[in-house]
C-alpha cells in the first residue's frame, strides 16, 4: 500500500463544507468520486481541516492510502480533469506510511479577508465579509496581539464540536489593510470549530469600538462562548496552508 | 426632465453582456428593471460600453432621463437593494441634459487579467484567463507599445461591428506581473468590437514566441481580422473606468 498527500485550493461557494455528509455536495465527496474513477475503487480521504460551508482553501492538504502505482503526476492530471472547476489538485506526493492529513498536522494558516468601505462588491462578494463602517485597525490590532500564546479558546469554540481540549497555541493573529481589504491572518497548531470566525467577529467588535482590546482578557478567562462576539460569515475564509515536519 | 449618470461595478459571470436582448439575463436588462420599480415606470438607459457575456465592470457608466425628482442617494439605496448582488450601484449623479454615457465619452480603460501559472485557479477561475506555459513579457511589452498611437485597428475588430471608422487612439497599452497574474491596461478614445480581447490573444502569441514583436506593425497594416491572433476569452476582461470631461 502507498500513502499519498494531496495539496488542493477550492472555492467552497457551491459546497456544504470539506466533509462528506450524506448527499449534500463536499469537497471531500467530489474528491472520492474522482479518486474512485481513477483508482477504479472506493477510497477514504482524511482532510487536515474540516472547512465549513462557504469556507474556501488555497492548501488544504488530504491524505489516502492506495495499492494502485499510478504515477503522482498521472494521478493529478487525471483528477484535475475529473473534478469540477471549483477545485483543483496542486500537488501529489508519495508520503511515509504513517502519514495522516490530520494527525500528522503540526498546525494551520488561516486568512480571513473583510472588504471594509461602504459598498458591497458585486465580483468579491464570495469572497470577503463585507463590513461598511469604520474600524479602528489599531485596537484590533492590540486585541489580536493579546490572543496570542497558549490559552484555552473555549470562549470562540462553535458548538458540537467534541475535542477533548480546547487549550491551542497561537502563534500569529495579524492584520493588515490591503487596498479596501482587511486580511488578518492566524497560525495555531490547532483550531477550535468556528475559532477564527468567532474571534474575527470579536475583533470586528473591537474595530466599531463596542469592545476594547482590553476584553480580550477577560473574553478568554470566561471559557464561555457567550462571552465572544459574533460569529464572522464562513466566505471571508481562506485555510492558507497546512503544516507538518520537513 | 433630469439627467442620471449611474456607475456601475459587476460580475458579467451569470449574464449575456451588457445590452438587452431578447429574454436573455442582461446588466442592462436588471437595471432598467430596477429603474423601473423604484421610478414607477419604464426606464431605458445608455451604457457607455456594451460588454460581452462574461465580460465584468469596475466602473461601468449609464445614463438616462427621468421626471423623477428622488434624491441620488435614495435612488442608490433602493437600487443597490432591488439588483442581484451581481451588480453594484456605486454612484448616482444629477449632470446635464446633454450627458450620454455612451456619446459623452471620452475614452476607457480595460484591464485584462491572465493567470500565467502551470494550474489553473478554482478561486479565480470566473476572472482571470488561465495562460499555463511560460510567456515572455519583455517581448509581449515591446508589441504593446507598438500598438499605441492612433491607427487603424480593422485587424483587431470582430465581426459584426457596425461603427464608421476603425480608426482609434490608443493612448496606453501596458503590461504588469503582479504575483500569478500579468495585468494588461489599455486606455483609448474608444474600443471595437472585441478590440481588448483580440489584443491580448495576439500579445499572448507574441508571449509564447509564435509571433514577433516586429510583425504588430504588419498587423495593423493589413486592417484584415486574419493576419491578427485569436480572440481572448472573455472572463479576464475589465471595464475599469469611463473617461469624461470634468
Amino acid at each position: 500500500m502507498r500513502t499519498l498527500k494531496l495539496i488542493l485550493e477550492y472555492d467552497g461557494t457551491n459546497y456544504c463544507g470539506w466533509q462528506v455528509q450524506g448527499t449534500d455536495p463536499t469537497i471531500q465527496g467530489v474528491l472520492e468520486q474522482a479518486l474512485a474513477k481513477v483508482l477504479d475503487g472506493p477510497v477514504r480521504v482524511n482532510g487536515a481541516g474540516r472547512t465549513d460551508a462557504g469556507v474556501h482553501a488555497l492548501g488544504q492538504v488530504a491524505s489516502f492510502q492506495t495499492a494502485s502505482r499510478i504515477p503522482c503526476d498521472a494521478l493529478q492530471r487525471a483528477l484535475n480533469s475529473l473534478l469540477p472547476r471549483d477545485v483543483v489538485v496542486h500537488a501529489v506526493q508519495d508520503v511515509p506510511a504513517d502519514f495522516h492529513a490530520r494527525y500528522s498536522a503540526l498546525g494551520k494558516v488561516y486568512e480571513y479577508h473583510i472588504l471594509n468601505r461602504p459598498l458591497p462588491s458585486a465580483l468579491r462578494r464570495r469572497y470577503v465579509w463585507h463590513v461598511p463602517g469604520p474600524l479602528d485597525l489599531d485596537a484590533m490590532g492590540t486585541a489580536a496581539a493579546s490572543l496570542r500564546g497558549r490559552h484555552d479558546f473555549s470562549s470562540f469554540r462553535g458548538a458540537g464540536s467534541e475535542v477533548r481540549t480546547s487549550e491551542r497555541t497561537l502563534t500569529e493573529a495579524s492584520l493588515a489593510r490591503e487596498g479596501d481589504e482587511i486580511v488578518l491572518t492566524f497560525t495555531a497548531d490547532g483550531f477550535l470549530r468556528h475559532m477564527v470566525r468567532n474571534i474575527v467577529g470579536t475583533l470586528v467588535e473591537v474595530g466599531r469600538r463596542r469592545r476594547t482590546p482590553g476584553e480580550i482578557v477577560g473574553i478568554l478567562a470566561a471559557r464561555d462562548r457567550r462571552a465572544a462576539g459574533m460569529t464572522a460569515p464562513p466566505q471571508g475564509l481562506y485555510l492558507v496552508r497546512v503544516l507538518y515536519v520537513g
